[in-house]
């Protein structure tokens, strides 16, 4: 059963077991998909309203934008569960012979790429939802000015936990060029994302 | 139905949707039972595991907390969209008469009151969760560290985003007293809430 069509309360109560999934990794993403939705909900109470129309035409494309990010974020709290299932699965693999080692550290090694790659792009998709919650937090209806707010927050913590879940991986990563390149990424989206939250803020708390 | 009942995407979609509730004052509250759910993930991995001996019996008095925590901030998810939909009644009751008005009035001002005092019981709540993760952080197991790390995440979003929330409410309080002791605790809260979290970060960039 996907994390999708559970309902809120059992997600919250595996979250809390003892099973290693879902965890952090799965929680950003969904954070990042409540961000994608809070803005979407911020076009839909902007769009054709009275005083908004020079806006209207903008939020109207940015909308689609949003629905297609909360789809993405929303398989991505799948997609982290399992690639951490996936590396959990490559460690059991056997390793008698010397030929079962190396298809073992093999399977591991691709295990845990895949393992950060997917929390990279969810960082990248919660730098997008940062990106449109500032477009609506600047445009969009001031009475969802603070669900413009929550959507900037949610995006951020949700990029710098993805984050997180990128960096748990590198640190067991044999290939030096691609924890590089994960580790340059990471750095550059976590800055941009510090910058962009206090710049919303101090949008959202003007227009409140 | 309560939303702790509905699927995950259900919530989602909702959230998007132009109702205005759920909106971004359910979501911070979420935000927070996410954060407590993760603390109790980690003291779950923690409690009774080798080199966590001398931990164990801190980690064990947490947990009860961080689960009491991700119920009331479960709860409280439902009741800041129930007190804004109390604020929405309250403005289409009748005004046209003087006592209707004033009638009207009190229970615009009563609704506005609960719908920021419930915001702000979710940023207490948050900041809770905020210091257990910083236990957790410290002293947690090593291999849930990014867990810990995101949960101090969605408690400081939680708290900040539910900040909106209150502030949104107290510009159309008239009780000047109220407002400012709102604002004063909120203002700290938050201030709290940054330094802190900046904190935790650092400590889980270290363990990890």
């Amino acid at each position: 059963m996907s994390f999708a069509s559970k309902p809120l309360q059992t997600f919250l109560d595996e979250l809390a077991s003892v099973e290693p999934v879902p965890g952090g990794g799965s929680v950003a993403a969904l954070s990042g998909a409540f961000a994608a939705s809070l803005v979407a909900m911020v076009c839909r109470l902007t769009i054709g309203k009275k005083n908004y129309e020079t806006v209207s035409d903008e939020l109207q494309s940015i909308l689609p934008r949003a629905d297609a990010l909360q789809r993405e974020l929303r398989e991505l709290v799948q997609a982290d569960s399992d690639a951490y299932a996936r590396v959990m699965d490559a460690y059991k693999l056997p390793r008698n012979t010397d030929t079962e080692q190396a298809a073992r550290t093999r399977a591991v090694q691709d295990a845990l790429k895949h393992a950060s790659d997917v929390p990279l792009r969810v960082a990248e998709r919660c730098a997008d939802a940062l990106a449109l919650a500032r477009i609506v937090a600047e445009k969009g209806n001031r009475n969802a000015a603070s669900d413009a707010g929550v959507g900037a927050v949610m995006a951020e913590a949700g990029l710098r936990g993805a984050a997180f879940n990128v960096s748990i991986n590198l640190g067991l990563i044999k290939d030096e060029a691609y924890v590089r390149a994960h580790r340059t990424r990471v750095a550059e989206l976590i800055a941009l994302a510090d910058q962009s939250r206090s710049e919303i803020l101090r949008i959202v708390e003007a227009r409140m």
